[in-house]
């Protein structure tokens, strides 16, 4: 057995009751059962698990937890999650990222982590960062970009580990040596995709894998998009990099926005479908346009600490100028040089007006004088 | 002389003393003088003319206004006019869009309009399509799409005849017969750009092409600039297509939001600095994002009338599936069959609700049934 393996035994071992009752009531229902949820919330996990089994507890799921009580063995399982280094997390305790708790009932019983990171810590200053498998190089190229931003400004980018968008995040994050989080729609110990396993052993060095499913879960539908609502809840926002009109990145959208978190989007070319979804969110302002990270921590950031610079063009000579010395700026003659007064004239303002002007674009190397008679200074053509 | 040309100048010879004394001032003065607007509101055109004659007009820019009284010829210009088949259009004539006297003391003070179409016609169900002039091969596809979907609901389209995105709209608008019309910031006889001699002649087939500037006029920066209320006002909104921050589109952007008409702006890549003036437009809510037509018409369009339809993804055999019935299916092996009570445990449901879920999932085709065992019908697999 490996150090960390030993380190999650001895970690495991002194897991409380109601601890062991959540790690085995997770393997009796689904993720994101809210009924259940309740009931715990009501009653505890250790009461929970015993009405299960003596056939009280007032739910009308009651049969088909007990129809998964066979071969129920909390212990066993906690011994093989110790095997893989998996560490149980639970609300209360020391690592729980108290985010969740934004679910209410429908916050994870418990989450299994594997990896160095904190989850706790990697929590507090997050950005889940998602979208499409089936993405375009452009989205994988900004999806990259986006977290490495993040990254650099000391965030965490939390993501899925699917192919496409939340690769391309967790690869981004990884790439500066930011915080990485990925949340699995399977048990924690599973490789899924399975060409995604350096991916995982990757982000566990730097960050944590987490599931609310228990060791060797598979993923299935709804489990994905019970899982996208922890990836949700791990943000202060979201960000849709690209996703098709339908998609489980638009359905963790959803989630943000039912957490009242920060629902962010990245646009692309109108002809790509894989903007679609993107769009449609910023169109029916269920979202708001993001182009970097810049812009995402405008709206999650910290305000004084992580606001972004404001945009703008690039600075031109011209800048400022007022009207009427814009005026004389465009009567002057590109070629030929002419006096004052043929300039007036063109520009239509008096004489005084047109020297005052003058002198003001021959300071900023606008203008250019010869004996009385002027030009434009080179290389300031006339623009829209 | 042709027949247009007959036509022009038998219309030129209609005008009254007021449609004149316009013209005459419109030489005088550059586009968007709000003083020169305010006094001609106020004392009528005939009688500014006259004080800037007799030296009486109340206006700091009354030498100005002199200085290019030299070689004034009312007559001549009208004549000139016709001789290329333009017409003076003024507030209050038939032709005049009324769309344009929301600008107020800004408003031109004449037009010179060449062409075919009818502005006044033309201008009631307008949209403005504006953009760079190096805009990206994008850019060019979507302006001339956009505009052709205008035009193919009826609309017209109106921009600045330039190179780009200007020229793209115009195009596509034309390429479907639409309306268009080409507001330039020179004389209506002038053009520029040179290369657009056919550009041109094609919108006054269709169209118009229309300019406050008296004939011979050559553009600067400020008529350009003066130009772009025009093409705002002309609009119910204007679409910027790609734009950098700084550029001529967005200022007409800013014209119409000055005039409360709708701005919208199209997404592209984030890693375009041709689209960075539209996701900053976007960005700061001072923009609507719109992907087509449909979007465009959506926002300025006649309620019922041009309503775009709701966008929707694909229709999914498990669309509308409850939640129990999702997890039957996931449950569902793929290959191996398996009976009601091994699919209840995996589901972690009680078998009577399995057997309702199958019974739905084999009435949608999602599920095959032999002798009692089950499987997933082909193609549906889990997806996210």
């Amino acid at each position: 057995m490996t150090t960390a393996g030993a380190r999650a035994r001895e970690r495991l071992s002194a897991l409380s009751g109601d601890d062991r009752a959540r790690a085995a009531l997770s393997r009796l229902c689904e993720p994101d059962d809210v009924g259940l949820g309740q009931l715990v919330d009501r009653l505890g996990a250790e009461q929970v698990l015993a009405q299960i089994g003596s056939g009280e507890l007032p739910s009308g799921r009651l049969a088909a937890y007990q129809a998964r009580l066979t071969g129920l063995d909390p212990d066993a399982e906690l011994e093989r999650a110790a095997g893989f280094g998996a560490r149980l997390v639970t609300p209360g305790s020391e690592e729980w990222p108290v985010m969740l708790d934004d679910l209410g009932p429908r916050r994870p019983l418990a989450l299994w982590v594997t990896g160095s990171g904190d989850l706790a810590h990697l929590g507090g200053r997050a950005v889940a960062v998602v979208g499409a498998r089936a993405c375009t190089a452009y989205g994988e190229h900004v999806a990259a970009e986006l977290a490495a931003g993040l990254g650099e400004r000391g965030w965490t980018v939390v993501s899925g580990a699917a192919f496409g968008i939340d690769a391309a995040a967790h690869r981004g994050a990884l790439a500066v040596d930011g915080g990485t989080v990925a949340v699995l729609a399977c048990g924690a110990d599973v490789v899924y995709p399975s060409a995604h396993a350096r991916l995982l052993s990757a982000v566990r060095g730097a960050g944590v894998v987490v599931s609310e499913l228990p060791p060797g879960c598979r993923p299935t539908k709804t489990r994905f998009l019970g899982r996208n609502r922890v990836i949700a809840a791990l943000g202060r926002g979201t960000v849709v990099v690209e996703a098709a009109l339908r998609s489980g990145a638009m359905n963790t959208a959803g989630h943000a926005a039912d957490l009242s978190r920060e629902v962010m989007a990245v646009p692309g070319p109108v002809t790509s479908p894989m903007s679609a979804g993107c769009h449609e969110l910023v169109r029916g302002a269920a979202a708001s346009l993001v182009t970097d990270a810049a812009d995402v921590l405008d709206l999650v950031g910290d305000m004084g600490v992580d606001a972004g610079p404001l945009r703008r063009g690039e600075v031109r000579p011209h800048d400022g100028l007022d009207d009427l010395t814009m005026r004389v700026l465009d009567a002057l003659p590109v070629r030929q040089r002419a006096g004052p007064a043929s300039i007036a004239r063109v520009a239509g303002l008096d004489a005084a007006s047109v020297l005052r002007a003058l002198a003001v674009l021959s300071v900023r190397g606008l203008a250019d004088n010869a004996a009385g008679a002027w030009r434009r200074a080179p290389a300031t053509g006339a623009k829209r």
